[in-house]
């Protein structure tokens, strides 16, 4: 790789075609471009499908890359059912984002579920989802699930209190539209919009790019969430620094013990039935994601305190 | 990152010159060169030091990233850890490859260690990282520490039988001079110098992007160490996929469970005091390292069995 990093020094303009993410600068991860399947421009963001050499398909919104079929299974199978297991047979849940589907595939694997909304802001994302990634865009077929186009937190504001037994935020990075969605008065709505003891699960950025956004996050939770807040994280090679954190909270009421999953997925009738395997997620590899490097405990440890948090007193 | 991937799509040369290591076709994961610090050759291998504007200083060897200051702590802490935390008291290492000095800083926390082979190919790799990686190369310093300048399968051809209570094969990717060190007879000698009950920890690529190569070297193992075989990871940004997986492998005598350290380092009289803090380890990354996603279960299943392995039946 030598030859690329010499080669980005040498020009002048690396800095501004190369390095000009504010989200994980000096550093980028190149995937090689087999065949573009799409570009298209949405009211709210450049679109892009490619087929990768090593990768499978890609999906890249405004210039990052959100998921590749070789590795989507790490995220869509934990942000689904690090929450869901977490808590006895799920009814009714919310996923913010998510416009690729992935999630509900995950989330539909739960007999225990009834109703699943989905709240996407960009149409377009459905539609391409749905042309190029079959194996994701299946989550929409699901009859319990009801697809709503909008503003996410709009569609909080007006959602029942209590409505939902869990809540999956399935967003992008915080950087322009998705801003809000690290702010206290989203993550108000959304402990509104869960009945006691029920449960967030937040994407929540790069362990190792972002601890001081991560921090903000917790210490926001903390003061919203009254059951407890934990972080969690997974490999995902096409994302900054190879992982993906998500940030697990639960309201006052029955309490939740996010890292030993009452709800087993290996116990779940029918949930790996005439479905695709699991790739990723498995009892063992929920628990574990829990498991934090020192230099992380550090830097979150004044902020996390509960009675079942994973995060240090 | 959508401009980078259009760049190289447009590049004619850009299979040449981007994505051409066979051990991760089709991606490349670029760093920021702030300033070029040392470039040199030796008899082995191209040598480059640089100053990353992000992950500090990187040493870079033909062109494949070794280590950056930002991540080396989660390789250089779990390779060491891993091994000598799982069993009581070790007393002599053998450290294979190294050079740099990371993993003695790290086996020298354990106050029980009384003697510390290290044999090194490259002499020149010592002397960069002494010069530009103090923070690593001052694991040269501790007394118990001897460095031997030589090829690895010769020095254990030589050792003792049964000398040592653990060995860390800390090589580069198995292409060129480092390929014999992931053949039978390399892991034979290996065995031969291990106590028994002695363990080894082997540098095992990524569960991403080499599961036959990971496979091969577990099927190898499960010939030539008749104790236990297992597989973990960890996090480590700056190597492809983002993960570095460790192979783990106890020789015929007292049983070694892995997975449960016997020698927990938070216990360990001075492993800390006095020293740098531990980054990445702890005990309960220890554990969680060896959870292991259903897509690499299923590929390693039909390879592993053993009463302790965390490997599935």
């Amino acid at each position: 790789m030598r030859n690329v990093i010499l080669l980005l020094f040498l020009e002048k303009d690396s800095k501004k075609v190369y390095f000009n993410n504010p989200m994980w600068p000096g550093e980028v991860h190149s995937l090689k471009v087999e065949k573009i399947l799409y570009k298209g421009k949405s009211e709210f963001q450049e679109i892009l499908v490619f087929e990768s050499s090593t990768y499978g398909k890609v999906l890249v919104l405004d210039g990052i890359i959100q998921l590749s079929e070789k590795d989507e299974c790490a995220y869509q199978e934990m942000i689904a059912h690090l929450p869901l297991c977490s808590i006895p047979s799920p009814k009714t849940v919310l996923v913010v984002g998510g416009g690729d589907g992935g999630v509900l595939r995950e989330v539909s694997r739960h007999p225990s579920v009834e109703h699943i909304d989905i709240c996407e802001i960009d149409k377009m994302v459905v539609d391409v989802s749905k042309k190029f990634f079959p194996q994701l865009a299946v989550g929409f077929q699901d009859p319990r699930v009801h697809l709503h186009i909008g503003d996410a937190t709009e569609f909080l504001r007006h959602a029942p209190k209590g409505k939902y037994d869990a809540v999956i935020v399935d967003s992008s990075d915080p950087v322009g539209p998705a801003q809000e969605l690290v702010e206290k008065p989203f993550f108000e709505t959304i402990a509104r919009a869960l009945r006691p003891g029920g449960v967030l699960c937040n994407m929540a950025e790069s362990m190792w790019l972002h601890t001081h956004l991560i921090q903000d996050m917790i210490s926001v939770c903390r003061e919203t969430f009254k059951g407890s807040v934990n972080y969690a994280w997974a490999s995902v090679p096409t994302y900054p620094s190879g992982v993906i954190g998500f940030l697990l909270c639960s309201t006052e009421g029955p309490p939740v013990d996010f890292k030993n999953p009452v709800n087993s997925i290996e116990k779940l009738e029918g949930a790996l039935k005439h479905k695709r395997e699991l790739r990723f997620y498995n009892s063992e590899m929920h628990s574990a994601a829990f498991a934090l490097p020192p230099f992380l405990r550090r830097e979150v440890s004044a902020l996390c305190h509960s009675s079942t948090s994973t995060l240090p007193r």
